[in-house]
């Protein structure tokens, strides 16, 4: 491609709301285009980029001997009525009626329909396994959309889905899509981190997630510096450390005006925050439910949504008036007299610890030495606990590490949540129905290739690794009025595409100051500038990642550029 | 691919919903799948049909110089309203609110969207032309969708559009892109008719229709037998054979009972149809419209609409309520003493004709002698008429023919209409603000699937060329049992695909009998049966579409396969 013909409208400032630098350099580099809030429109070296991300994606399904289809991106209301998710996704799921009135989604994913599909279609064992996917365009309405594609409200992605007889080949087709993961991730040349995921709307047990290790990433993962364990610090568990037993007292009430906080009232009272109840009021589903956990510590919003069994949409903070009509006060809530209107749960350390101080549901006043079982009963959770600096990874006895990074890919393990609703049976050898054992898939496709800028970028614009860069090769002419440079610019062009290397050509009439910023903006790995030197047919060759010029033959150069181009595709 | 993995779910009956031999076979040789009304899901073997379409039409994309780029399938509201289609497009927009309430629509095309996207962007001459494309996701609520992918609303297109400084680089490329279409539509291989087009809602002034003939499309086109000439009857001229002139007489009520229609009228009065006026009573946006065009002859809605300049669904019949109310009675309607509170259009040939029979507006009654001119007048219209049987060809002087066929692909000289509403300039060499000029072009990709199978099949199922076949050869082991066949088929396979042809490989362990309906269905052009003689290194050889075996060894059979699809590839 010429430079010259090519619609590369790149910008010297990116606008105002792009905060991070994947999001500024695709805007400056002319790859995309914002349309509307978390809209894109993807420009020719964007969507050269997207394609490639693709392309791969596909070659390593079809390679796991997943086969593509592609589903329609409306979906009817029904089928997501049947898993109960129709009203479970919330406002992040974009809903239209059509001429008739008739409600459709923009699918946000498609467990639903897959399982829709296959229903009436796959009848024997015979038939099964089966693995299915589509690339396709999906829809989320996000609250926030930010970060340009990383997080758009349309987006490509990669979603498959596993069929299977029982939970143990569901298992192996799992175990085949995390190597497939691991290959695509590996090509996509993303440095990233496989982690125990939270299974959240999905549902299911087993999840892994893909995450591409970036500071500006919006997950954070908790691992272990032997490697033996990572998860997300939604799923991390936390094995806490219960202050020392002692002998149970009396409860006392006791005033202690204005202490709202944990921090005021262990100050107040001279009692150690883990000893100190912490409550979080909530309405969850529009009722009310009250949460405690040790004072030392936050509470995990994705396993207690986990607990639950609810959508996250669902669930709000009680307001003080809530609050009073349940019989307690705004900052003095506790579990001793609460309305039995109200769920109460707890985190289950809460059941270990000694001589409590709780809130009296009375304005300014504790209750000291609350003890469970003896005092008050509560709904109990194994572990409520967001995982924090200095907490233990149970399963290695090492210390937590916490990095962040941006989620690319998750796998999960469905069991037979879905084919259970929808009725996705087979028979079995023995004639008799069965349900389906399944598993799901995705890649976010588009918010890889912000990850991959996230992660290969320097002052001057992106590095594309080589597998994924809109084109291989830049040629760059200096002074393309000059008949001699732009000659062998041409040559030199013309050799490499009858390689099947992917050129671009800078022919165009600019200053070179120019060409040289757009170059170095967009990133293309390899460049050969042609300049005063074409008379002797020496040009430079450079890598973007080095920036060195090296003065070096014309031929030189292209067979470098060749061997090169192979050597880092493999 | 071996068909023992391959996803594919034949039928032995399409459902009853499915009309044409397309939707029929493509669902029975599960190429595709209803998930609603209008909207399908294409399994492996049918997207892989798609995605040669789509990868046939983006080579000659960008061979003809034009750039790939992907918008959002949700476009804002706003983009819309400066052309002032948000409206116009009616009820076949799909339209929906984000969780701010913002609107949407579904793209249903993109002339506006891509507007926008240059306007900002493309400031001088030096940038121009410029032709940019997207083979994407595309939404009409059709208000009868039907003939499987054929008239879908959800689908696939390629819209491209060019940018050009002036109206005579805008006719060439105009021309680039109706020479890329031919190449497309060839290598398609499909059989297509060239026509001259109606612009409707598009706007601008020349198009032209690619229309694939089939007896079962919607659409007619009329044209010469020598080709010199052919367009759409929407757009088809007529030169209306007058009546001979006779003398003007003078105006007369006559009682006519019962004569609400053309035939009854002029039997009734013994007057020839040409000389009875026919008038359709119509609502245009809400307001009275009456037109009168000779009775020997239909309207054409197509020309009528362009006339107005309104939008199809703003027209619909007057009730019989409305006529009474406009002081006419239901089947009398005639111009002499209508209401002036309605408009009324006639064609030009009504002013030509002396002595017309017009309904009286008053029941059983209608008016002789009636002349345009001294007893009535009325916005003239050049042609509003149907092109019927007999009808000549006024720039050829030869007669009409008439054929049918499906749409797939149409372009359109659009000239300064969207550049003009959004403001979409450019500097000229002299500093000058001016308008970009434009032109639109579509393909109608998954609408070119089910076209290609409405001109390849027969009574055993579909019969794909080369180019767009999901895979190019089958290789049939009769008994897969037979370790010796299977052995054969396998050596048969591996050395096809070790040449790049694409092969399925039927390994399944079923009868005979199903195998062979099943590779008849889904239309692998060329076959390779290993049976019996496997022991001899003998197969059978043939194609789809003669279905005649002949023994050849195996070696031949592979050599043959390697070069047949060579040669229909080019």
């Amino acid at each position: 491609m010429r430079l010259s013909k090519l619609y590369m409208p790149t910008l010297r400032e990116a606008p105002a709301d792009a905060e991070i630098a994947s999001h500024k350099l695709l805007l400056r580099g002319a790859f995309i285009r914002k349309s509307a809030s978390g809209v894109y429109t993807y420009l020719p070296l964007g969507y050269k980029v997207v394609r490639k991300v693709e392309e791969i994606t596909r070659q390593e399904m079809d390679n796991a001997g997943s086969q593509e289809i592609l589903m329609s991106a409306i979906q009817p209301k029904e089928i997501w009525e049947q898993s109960g998710r129709w009203e479970k996704f919330g406002p992040e799921m974009f809903k239209l009626q059509d001429r008739h009135n008739r409600d459709f989604c923009l699918g946000p994913t498609a467990e639903e329909y897959f399982t829709t599909l296959i229903k009436d279609e796959v009848k024997s064992y015979k038939q099964l396994p089966l693995n299915l996917y589509q690339i396709q365009t999906k829809y989320r309405d996000e609250k926030r959309p930010r970060f340009g594609i990383n997080r758009a409200r349309e987006f490509t992605m990669k979603d498959g889905y596993s069929f299977d007889t029982n939970s143990k080949t569901m298992e192996e087709s799992y175990m085949n899509m995390y190597c497939a993961y691991e290959k695509i991730f590996d090509r996509l040349r993303l440095d990233y981190k496989i982690v125990q995921g939270d299974n959240g709307a999905m549902g299911g047990s087993q999840s892994h997630e893909f995450i591409a290790l970036s500071e500006t990433g919006e997950g954070v993962i908790a691992y272990s510096e032997s490697g033996k364990y990572a998860a997300t610090t939604e799923k991390a568990e936390v094995k806490y450390v219960l202050p020392e037993k002692e002998e149970k007292l009396e409860m006392q009430e006791v005033n202690t005006p204005g202490t709202t906080t944990i921090e005021a009232v262990s100050e107040f009272l001279n009692v150690s925050k883990n000893k100190c109840l912490k409550a979080i009021d909530l309405m969850v589903e529009e009722k009310p439910v009250f949460v405690f956990i040790p004072g030392d510590r936050e509470l995990n919003m994705a396993k207690l949504i986990g607990f639950l069994g609810v959508a996250e949409h669902s669930i709000e903070m009680m307001s003080d008036e809530e609050i009073i009509s349940l019989g307690s006060r705004p900052g003095f809530t506790g579990p001793v007299g609460i309305s039995e209107d109200a769920r109460i749960i707890v985190d289950k350390n809460i059941t270990e610890i000694d001589n409590l101080v709780v809130g009296a549901n009375k304005e300014d006043a504790h209750i000291k030495n609350v003890n469970y079982g003896r005092d008050f009963e509560a709904e109990i959770c194994d572990d409520l606990l967001e995982v924090q600096v200095g907490d233990i990874i149970p399963e290695t006895g090492e210390e937590y590490k916490f990095a962040r990074g941006i989620e690319v890919g998750n796998i999960f393990q469905l069991g037979t949540k879905y084919s259970s609703t929808i009725g996705a049976k087979y028979l079995d050898e023995n004639g008799k129905d069965q349900l389906i054992w399944m598993g799901s898939y995705g890649v976010g496709v588009t918010r890889s290739v912000s990850a991959i800028v996230e992660q290969n970028y320097d002052e001057y614009g992106i590095i594309w690794p080589m597998t994924v860069a809109p084109y291989h090769v830049i040629v760059t002419v200096v002074n393309a009025k000059n008949e001699e440079q732009l000659a062998l610019g041409e040559e030199i062009y013309n050799a490499l595409q009858k390689e099947g290397i992917e050129v671009l050509l800078d022919d165009r009439k600019e200053r070179a100051g120019v060409k040289f910023n757009d170059r170095d903006l967009i990133g293309i790995p390899l460049r050969i500038t042609v300049g005063k030197m074409a008379m002797d047919k020496i040009v430079e060759y450079s890598t973007r990642k080095e920036r060195v010029n090296e003065e070096v033959s014309a031929q030189d150069a292209i067979n470098r550029a060749i061997e090169t181009v192979k050597e880092e595709l493999k």
